[in-house]
């Protein structure tokens, strides 16, 4: 029995909580979210549950939980207080936010102190997700293992924002005049994709390469005929999303190179989705994912599914170079560390 | 500094000793094979490398090896005896032999002795390759990472022998009359894929599934054009390569079922080749891999590829579902566990 504490019940801690409550093999022990006194079974469409959702840490009572799910904030600077009072109480975390997908990437001195934290309690804290934490640097990590040499990596993830309500919309962009997108950008409140950073951190680090020079671009995508989604409607010569893309250099080279297109409506001008990934190599891997890995599931399954290998994991900051091939545990056994025994 | 021993120095074998030679942080400390007397460097084409090949495990002298990469035969049961005298001088084992990527499918008492003895002295023993070991069991494995659930798993392996010499193209019956082909079947000659039980073993003990029926099928693929590659010439009416799949049933349902066309010139006849994984699942998930991963240098790369983890893996025989996340080591470091550091 694995006992969980969700922290966190937006659209990925309440798709990961549906997965949980009829896991036989977990027990939820607690639940921190806005939704305070509502069931969390209630919360997320499921049968009543027996555990109240709370609104702070400190009204969780005595925390006993093995791991908690943690899907409140992006950024590590937000996360670390977070985890910090979650390692006081012994609990390992898997979390949600991009930025944790490789913290040393944006915040090594706070990598560090998380870090010394989780081994001085014995503890495991990894942060996972589809992008960051899969489409463009787990897949691609395992697919290098085919490799006797890398020269170069390319992703593209071309995605559909179609199905997204208005805070992704927002922070692409979208429905803006090109100007007020750029003003967005410099204002921050057009941030694109967060994670670029991150993926290439995990590659490189994994593949020994010592990256010299890290390159962003971000573009608006402007379209010329009205895009329509539930959420919104576009008119032409309006930003539809933005094209953003990192490059990481060695020795003027450039060695990955990551494109994240995100639109609305990509097919009404004949754009494509999927992702993609070009590994320049011996031997050369290219691979095709059409469409692309759907992000809102897929990433509360990628923490669920990770619940095994971080109890398993060696204590402190692991990324995903650091514990074992994921893979789903769709019977509910999320510790799937078996040792023996035929299919 | 990691100790390597060489047992194989067939295609697989030279491909990974070509790999090592050139690893400044790998020792290779000794080399059993067919080429008696020749240096280890000069046998794959690299400078001069001080290790002199050895025709028996005994003229090795002291065996201070970390780990031996075991490309000797294909069976678990030809190589337990290598593995067991391996494990007594305390060497971890990385075998490329096709039933070694899960031995509890062919030979589950064999697998509990290898088990039993590894465990008993601390060591690790690991079977990989590229199919099985990749294209149909470790990559569908970590793309189901990001499913909620899953319901059914389809793979094809679509791939080219043209390439491959004499013994590759025996065990399909290339060059045979249809007729031959089955006679051969029959006889044991012609023997297609070694791996379907394997693979679908590895992918159902990580999902938690028990298989209750296994299929497998086996039909030539008969050209109807002359098809000629630089080893054999196939007229009209003969074979060119087989078709060979396996399906893997729960409840009357077939749950996975993985296809492996191999052939010679498939595109005289505009067949297609590539890894395709099609997950039926929350979310589906459908990838394409044009052409197919090639065979020979990334087995190698799969082998050299996991020393890392294999060293850092825990006691006893394991399978994909139980090592770390496996990715390319090109710099020379196959020891990777870094826990730390910004990229």
């Amino acid at each position: 029995m694995v006992r969980v504490l969700l922290w966190g019940m937006g659209e990925i801690g309440s798709r990961a909580a549906r997965m949980l409550v009829e896991r036989p093999q977990v027990e939820i022990v607690g639940a921190i979210s806005h939704q305070v006194g509502v069931d969390v079974g209630a919360a997320v469409g499921a049968p009543e549950h027996g555990v109240t959702i709370v609104g702070r840490p400190d009204d969780v009572g005595n925390v006993e939980a093995d791991v908690c799910l943690l899907a409140t904030d992006q950024r590590v600077r937000d996360l670390a207080p977070q985890i910090e009072w979650l390692l006081i109480q012994g609990t390992s975390v898997i979390a949600s936010g991009e930025e944790m997908i490789f913290p040393w990437a944006s915040e090594p001195d706070l990598a560090g102190v998380i870090d010394a934290k989780a081994r001085a309690v014995g503890r495991t804290v990894y942060g996972t997700g589809v992008n960051p934490g899969f489409a463009m640097d787990a897949l691609v990590l395992c697919l290098t293992s085919c490799c006797a040499s890398v020269r170069r990596i390319d992703v593209v993830r071309a995605s559909d924002f179609s199905p997204y309500g208005p805070g992704p919309l927002r922070s692409l962009g979208v429905g803006l005049e090109p100007d007020e997108f750029r003003a967005g950008l410099a204002a921050g409140t057009v941030d694109g994709h967060i994670g670029f950073r991150e993926s290439i951190g995990a590659i490189s680090r994994a593949l020994g390469w010592a990256i010299e020079e890290f390159r962003e671009e971000i573009e608006p995508i402007v379209t010329t005929v009205e895009r329509r989604t539930p959420h919104i409607t576009v008119s032409p010569g309006r930003v539809a999303g933005c094209a953003h893309s990192a490059e990481a250099l060695i020795g003027g080279e450039v060695v990955i190179r990551l494109s994240h297109p995100q639109q609305i409506e990509p097919a009404a001008e004949g754009a494509a989705v999927g992702d993609t990934v070009t590994i320049d190599g011996a031997p050369p891997i290219t691979m095709q994912i059409t469409p692309e890995i759907e992000g809102g599931q897929a990433t509360a399954a990628r923490m669920v599914n990770a619940i095994g290998s971080v109890l398993d994991g060696p204590p402190g900051l692991v990324a995903m170079d650091e514990l074992a091939l994921p893979f789903a545990t769709p019977l509910g056994v999320p510790g799937t560390r078996v040792r023996a025994g035929a299919a």
